[in-house]
């Protein structure tokens, strides 16, 4: 038998679903000591790894586990979840962002004064969307930008054509692609190399660009945003995530006018679709079968 | 030579157009009594359309005509403007639907406090969108929610096949739409039959859906909706047009917690794209060729 420990902050709603399917050969355990498959929330783990002696596989609830990959084990296998954040995060990206083309949060306030008061916009067709970061997500927002009439570019370490975008640069030509940058969005995993990617100096190219991360905290210098902000060379930013989570109170990003934020809840991770994802992994492990969406520590993502 | 005559709010910006896109054997006349060709907003042209004694053909700047459908005169052909709205029609309905179902006003709010305070949602994969109107517009508005994961039912008169959509119902069958419906959108034109359509009783098979008006004005009955709301079977309407507009600062609209106002800016007409159906049309005028997007007097749209 193998020996599933729980660890989510929706730990009670993965018990019901494990109850109402269950896998064969397994059990749950309440012992991380005794678990040989973990099931969980990377932050709620990342202290506590060391005692899962007999762990051979990780199935992470997130697709961003920088929180296990920094720690210093790594004797195990370490997969993530792919494929389900898409069009969630491309729903948060467009409600901001046509919030912010058009003008919604201006008409809220116009109509607790019965003032009726049109604005002047455009529509985002023609206008350039660069995304950093062009995995399943990137793309995933990449197309809904095409369905918008917009013009994508990613960019992504190896530079590989992707069919959303319209072309996809190398990490080291990010700035002609900034220059051009009508909305940015960063979808970047938290790596050494991303650390700090976007700060005052590389966002000094940008022209009133609208800068969205959804990605992880630090891949924004904090600082060099305000700068940026300040400068004009960004408009706005809508931030999901910090180097800091839960963003502390006296952060200046939360009086700032130009910048939204919003408590890390760009693409959460539904139960229903991670467990689809665990239990058809589950099925892989049982028959020796290579898992999906296996993590490269070395890598970072 | 051909006298045209401009009458619009973006008067100086279609004369620059024309000066600096001069067509074959037209020219401006500040004089309706003189005026072959108009082109012009409907809602300035319709009370002196009677004085425009040598009009043959009227180009309108909007999709809209009713002020002049309605008005008595019909000795002239009256041509709208299609296909340049569907974008920006679908980026107001998913910039406010998204507002609404990812919570953006909420977070605005908390980050006033300073306040981390993540909310459930659940994404629009799966959920069902009622187009109302079939045209192009709604196709368009259809073909953004299928992006997003969603089913899409249109309803129309014929109840014709349109690609965009999974079915589409007659109009006499519109109950079975509504009643399954997360999300309505309305793009019905203002004529008879369409008048008062989304009333009390069309309303009350719904099911705490979200609507949307942003055809026409009295397409829905507002006294109906208030109702509707109260009853719980309509959870939110999102409102861009109205019977009486601009709306009247009395009106119990502004103040409804569960209503959204917004001041008829849903789609715009944006000179240049309409100068290219106009210039498109003149050329088809002068060689004697039918017209685009011809109106009809009697069907009303």
């Amino acid at each position: 038998m193998h020996q599933l420990y729980l660890c989510s902050a929706k730990h009670d709603h993965y018990r019901a679903l494990l109850e109402a399917v269950p896998l064969p050969e397994l059990v749950l355990t309440d012992s991380l000591e005794d678990a040989t498959i973990i099931l969980g929330d990377p932050p709620k783990l990342a202290a506590r790894i060391e005692k899962a002696t007999q762990l051979k596989w990780l199935q992470s609830t997130y697709a961003g586990a920088d929180a296990l990959l920094n720690a210093p084990r790594r004797d195990y296998i370490l997969t993530n979840v792919r494929g389900i954040f898409g069009p969630l995060m491309s729903e948060y990206v467009f409600g901001e962002l046509l919030s912010l083309t058009r003008h919604l949060p201006h008409y809220r306030e116009m109509q607790q004064s019965a003032s009726w008061s049109p604005t002047p916009y455009k529509g985002l067709t023609g206008k350039t969307m660069v995304v950093l970061g062009t995995g399943s997500i990137g793309a995933h927002v990449a197309s809904t930008a095409r369905h918008f009439g917009m013009k994508t570019i990613g960019v992504s370490r190896s530079g590989h054509t992707i069919a959303e975008f319209d072309k996809v640069l190398k990490t080291q030509d990010m700035s002609s692609a900034l220059a051009n940058a009508d909305v940015i969005v960063s979808i970047l995993p938290s790596t050494q190399e991303t650390k700090g990617i976007l700060n005052k100096e590389t966002l000094s190219v940008c022209q009133d660009a609208i800068l969205f991360n959804v990605g992880r905290g630090p891949a924004v210098d904090e600082q060099g945003l305000l700068e940026a902000i300040d400068s004009g060379h960004i408009q706005h930013a809508v931030l999901d995530v910090f180097c800091q989570e839960p963003l502390p109170a006296s952060h200046p990003f939360w009086q700032h006018p130009s910048i939204s934020v919003t408590p890390h809840i760009s693409a959460e991770s539904f139960p229903e679709q991670v467990f689809d994802i665990f239990a058809d992994n589950y099925r892989r492990w049982i028959k020796g079968e290579p898992l999906n969406y296996v993590m490269d520590f070395s890598l970072g993502y």
